[in-house]
C-alpha cells in the first residue's frame, strides 16, 4: 500500500508567499544608522523580497551558488533571508566580528559569487576584499547617503526587478537555502549548509507553544545577530506565523535597546546572556540616578542562548515580570535542540525548582534525538548524575561540514553528531551542560564542572562575570582557577568567595586554588567566553 | 552545491519515543464502559504501545497491512495510533455510526487484515462479520468482561509480547500510517492514506501557538471520535507534546461530558457543533433547575469543526469564559486546512468583529496553500464577496484516493484537490464557507448561500437548528426551503423569522419561501447535517 499525501516539497517561498498573502498589514521595523524607524509592510516586504530575488536572477545568479552578506539586522538582510533562495541561491552570512583575514578566508572557503553589504560596513569590507574577489558587490544604503559608484546599489537593483514576473527557482526539498560557518573557537571555521526542508522542519519546531511560543500577535526584537547560526532560524518563524519584527539595526547598546524598548515594546527577545547582562546593569543603575527614563517590557519573553544562563540573571528579570527562557544548540543544530519550559510534571514543586530548572538547557524539541555517552561509549543513565558527551542526531543537524572530510572526532559511526558538549539528562530529560569537553577540569581523577563553579560565582553579589579554567598541577593534574571581574566599585576577598561556594553545594577539595581579578573575560566573536585566551595568559 | 543537513525522515516512531522518554510521569485517563476511570502515565503508554506493535509483528503483520480499528475514544485506541505503525501497518478506523453493511464494504475495500474491537462494540462486529473476513478479531476487553474464547484478548496479547526486544519496522517517511474514508454523503466512501511525513507534518502544524496551541501543560478532552479524521489529529499532537489526556469513553452524553469536566477539568477539547450546542443547551437549562450541579471548565479553548459553527453559539460559550475556536478541513486534508484565531490586525476593532471573524473558517495554516476558482477556473480576488470553489494544495493534502483513479472533478490538472466547498476569501486571507457545492441555491440567476441563512436562523431565540435546502421552483429555477428545530418549549411564526432574517442583513428575495418544522435534522455518521435526506424528504 502506499499513501495518498501530495507530493509537495517544503519550502521557503511558500512562507514568503504566505506572508504577503495573509499578513500584508502587519509591520516590519528597522532601526537605521541614524537611530529613526523605517517602516515596511509584510506586503512591502514581500514584493521588495521576490524583486531581490529577481535582481539577482538578472544578475545571473545560477542554483546553489552562494550570495554573502554583511549585515546588520534590519529589513534588507530579512529580504536576503527569502529572497537568495527564492532565486534559487545560498545565503552565507558573513560575522562581522571575526578578524577581516578570517571574513576572507571564510567568503573563499565558501566560494560566494555576490556580496550584499550595509554602506557603514564598506570599512570592514575593504580590509579583506583582497582576500576574496567577489564578482558584484551589492551595498545597501542603510545610512541614506549615495552609494559609491564601483559597486552595485542595493535599491536601485530592486528598483529595476521585476517583482511580479518574478518566478520562483524550482527546488527539492533538500537544496540548499543558507550556510553558516561555526564560530572555531579551535581550528578553522567550518561550513554548515541548511535546506528548505531543514530551515521549514526548524521554523515549525521552533514556533511551538512550548518552545518559542511565537504568534502572529507577538512583536519580536531580534538583539541576536542575523550572522549568527540564522539569527538562531526565529527571523524565519516570524514571517511564517506574521509577526511584526523591530530590528534593532547597528545599536546594541544597553542604552539604545532600552530606548528601542520604549518606542517599540516587545513581547519576545532573543539575544546571547552578555547582551542581557548589561541590560539589566544599566537599566537597575539608572533606576538609581534618572527613576523614570525606562519601563521594562513586562511580560516580555526572551529566549537567551550561546551560551549558559546564569539562574541569578534569570532570577534578576523575573523581578521585573520578564521571562527568560533558555535554549542549547549550536550552528550544527540549526541551532535549536534543546529548550527549557515550564512543564507540566513540575507545577507544584516551587520557585526555587522553576529557577533551577530555567537555569538548565532543557529537554529535547521534537524531531530531535539527544543521548549522552561515556568515555566508553555506552549511553549514561537519566540520573542527573552521570556526565558523557551530548550526541544529537534530526532533520535539521548537519551530517556533515561543507567540504570538509566526515571524521570520527565529529560524527559517529552510526551518524550522530557529536556536539564535544558534555552534560547529564536527569529523569524528566533535562540537559544539564556541565563543560565543553575540552574545558573540564580532572582533579585527582574526578572531574569538576567549570561551568557550575562560573554560575555560582556570578551569583556572588560582587561579581559581574566568571570564568573558569584549568591550570596543571603537579599533583592533582588539573586545578581549577577563577577569573573574576568586579561588579563596578564592588569586591570581595577570596576567601569569602570560597564561604560562598561551600554555601552553594561545592565540596572543600573543588573550591578554585586562585582567583584572578582582571577587567573583562576575553570573548569569541559570537559572545562566548574564549577561555583559550584565558588559558594563554595564565599557563599556569 | 548540496545540504549538509543529516537524511533523518519524519517519523511517527520518534514522537512515541520522545512521549516515553520525556514524559514519562505525565498521565492518559480513559472513562470506561462503567464510567470509572482508568489511569496510565505515558511510561506505561509507551511500554503498552511497544508491546502491541511487538505482539502484532509476532501475528504476522507485514508492512502496509491494514489494522482496523472500531473502538470509542480511549488509551487502548491511542496505542493502536502509534503502534500499528510502529510494528510497520496501517491503522484503519473504522466508523462505528455506519451502518453494518458499510463498515463491511469499507474492510473490505481496505483489505483489512486485522480487527482491534471494543468487547461492547461486538454486537455491531457480528452484523458485518459476514461481509469481511479478518484474519485475527483482537478484542479489548474495554467492560473488563471475558473475552470470549474465538477472539484474541488484546490484553493477553501485550502480557506476552516483548516491548523491551521490540524494534520498529524500518520505513521511508512516505510510507502509510493509517488510512480513513471519506464520509461520502453522496457516492461510496473513499479512502485516504497518510504516511509518517503527512502526519508528522500535519501535528507540527496544528500545535503551533495560532492553530490548537497545544502545550504539555494542557489537558486535552477529545470529543471528536477517533475514527473521524485520526481526531483531527489531536491526539499525534499531545503525544509530541506530553500533554495530559482524558478521554471520554462511549458517554457523549451532554451529561456525561459535563460530570467528566468536573472530574477532570479540561484545558482544551474538540468536538462538533452538535456537541458543544447540546451540552450548552443541558448545561443551562440545569442552571435553571439545579443550580450547581455542574461549573463550566472556565478558561477552556473548543476546537470546533466538522461543520459550520453559528455565531450564536461561540457568543454562548464565551459568555461562561470559554473559547471555540473554528477551523476548517475534511478528511482529505488531514484534516486542519484553516484556522479562526486572533489575528494581530484586529486587535482593535471591537468584540463584534471580533466575533463574525470567530465564525468564519478563517486563513489558511502553515504548508497548506489554498485558492478560490470562480467557473471559468479564474482565481478569485480576495476582496470577502467573489464566492468560488476552494482549491487546495500542500504536504498533508491527499493527492489520490485508495485504489481510485485520479479524476477531474476531484483533482485539478495542475495537482489541486477540489474540495466541493464554495467560498470567499477577504483581504485578511479569511476563508468564508458559503456552501457546499452542491447546496448552492441558485434562484432568479443569483446564488443563495444556505449556511449563511442556517447561521441567521439558528441565532433566532427560538431555534434550535435550522438547514436550509433548495426546492425547484418554475419561475426562479430554485427557491430555499428551511427546516426549523424549536428549542424545546418555543416556537415562532413565519413572518417573524422573515423580519428575523431581513435584521440579519438579508434581501427579501433570499428569505426562504417556506419554513418546515420538524423533530430532528438527519445527520451523517460525522454529525454533518445530512441535506440529502432533507431533500428527499421535501422533493419540491
Amino acid at each position: 500500500m502506499i499513501s495518498t499525501m501530495m507530493d509537495v516539497p517544503l519550502s521557503l517561498n511558500h512562507l514568503l508567499e504566505r506572508a504577503g498573502t495573509i499578513f500584508g498589514g502587519n509591520p516590519i521595523v528597522s532601526r537605521l544608522p541614524d537611530k529613526s524607524l523605517r517602516r515596511h509592510s509584510y506586503a512591502q516586504y514581500h514584493r521588495r523580497t521576490r524583486a531581490l530575488a529577481s535582481a539577482l536572477q538578472r544578475l545571473g545568479l545560477r542554483k546553489g551558488e552562494r550570495v554573502a552578506t554583511l549585515c546588520w539586522n534590519h529589513h534588507a538582510h530579512l529580504e536576503a533571508y527569502f529572497g537568495i533562495p527564492a532565486a534559487g541561491g545560498v545565503m552565507h552570512t558573513l560575522n562581522l566580528r571575526l578578524s577581516p583575514d578570517e571574513i576572507g578566508w571564510i567568503a573563499a572557503d565558501a566560494e560566494d559569487r555576490f556580496l550584499i553589504v550595509d554602506d557603514i560596513l564598506l570599512p570592514l569590507y575593504r580590509q579583506f576584499a583582497q582576500a576574496h574577489a567577489f564578482e558584484r558587490v551589492i551595498v545597501f544604503p542603510f545610512s541614506g547617503a549615495p552609494v559609491p559608484g564601483e559597486f552595485d546599489d542595493y535599491e536601485a537593483l530592486l528598483a529595476e526587478a521585476d517583482p511580479d514576473g518574478f518566478v520562483y527557482a524550482p527546488h527539492a526539498e533538500t537544496d540548499p537555502t543558507s550556510m553558516c560557518y561555526t564560530s572555531g573557537t579551535t581550528g578553522r571555521p567550518k561550513g554548515v549548509v541548511y535546506s528548505h526542508r531543514s530551515t521549514v522542519l526548524h521554523t515549525l519546531v521552533g514556533c511551538l507553544g512550548d518552545i518559542w511560543d511565537l504568534k502572529g500577535s507577538d512583536v519580536l526584537l531580534p538583539v541576536t545577530p542575523m550572522f549568527h547560526a540564522n539569527c538562531w532560524g526565529m527571523p524565519y518563524g516570524a514571517v511564517m506565523m506574521g509577526a511584526k519584527i523591530v530590528f534593532p539595526g547597528p545599536h546594541l547598546h544597553p542604552d539604545d535597546l532600552l530606548d528601542l524598548m520604549q518606542l517599540e515594546p516587545p513581547t519576545m527577545s532573543l539575544g546571547v546572556p552578555t547582551i542581557w547582562m548589561g541590560l539589566i546593569q544599566t537599566f537597575e543603575a539608572a533606576q538609581a540616578t534618572e527613576p523614570g527614563r525606562w519601563k521594562m517590557p513586562t511580560g516580555m519573553r526572551s529566549l537567551v542562548g550561546g551560551s549558559a544562563v546564569p539562574e541569578s540573571l534569570i532570577r534578576a528579570f523575573a523581578r521585573h515580570g520578564i521571562t527568560l527562557g533558555q535554549g542549547w544548540g549550536m550552528t550544527e543544530t540549526s541551532p535549536l535542540a534543546t529548550v527549557s519550559y515550564p512543564r507540566a510534571e513540575l507545577k507544584d514543586a516551587g520557585e526555587d525548582e522553576a529557577f533551577r530548572r530555567a537555569a538548565m538547557a532543557g529537554s529535547p524539541v521534537p524531531l530531535v534525538d539527544i543521548r549522552i555517552r561515556d568515555d566508553d561509549g555506552h549511553e549514561a543513565p537519566h540520573d542527573g548524575r552521570m556526565p558523557g558527551e551530548v550526541q544529537v542526531r534530526g532533520p535539521f543537524i548537519t551530517g556533515s561540514y561543507h567540504q570538509v572530510p566526515v571524521s570520527g572526532d565529529k560524527f559517529t559511526a552510526d551518524g550522530w553528531l557529536r556536539t564535544g558538549d558534555v552534560a547529564t539528562m536527569d529523569e524528566l530529560a533535562y540537559l544539564r551542560i556541565t563543560d565543553r569537553t575540552k574545558d573540564l577540569i580532572k582533579s585527582g581523577g574526578e572531574w569538576i564542572s567549570s561551568v557550575d563553579l562560573e554560575n555560582a560565582l556570578m551569583a556572588h553579589p560582587a561579581i559581574a562575570e566568571a570564568a573558569v579554567i584549568a591550570i596543571p598541577d603537579p599533583k592533582w593534574s588539573e586545578r581549577p582557577l577563577a577569573c573574576i571581574v568586579w561588579k563596578q566599585g564592588q569586591a570581595a576577598d577570596a576567601q569569602s568567595l570560597g564561604v560562598h561556594l561551600l554555601q552553594h553545594g561545592f565540596a572543600k577539595w573543588q573550591l578554585p586554588d586562585r582567583f584572578e581579578v582582571i577587567d573583562a573575560i576575553p570573548r569569541t566573536s559570537t559572545g562566548k567566553f574564549w577561555k583559550l585566551k584565558l588559558r594563554e595568559r595564565f599557563p599556569s
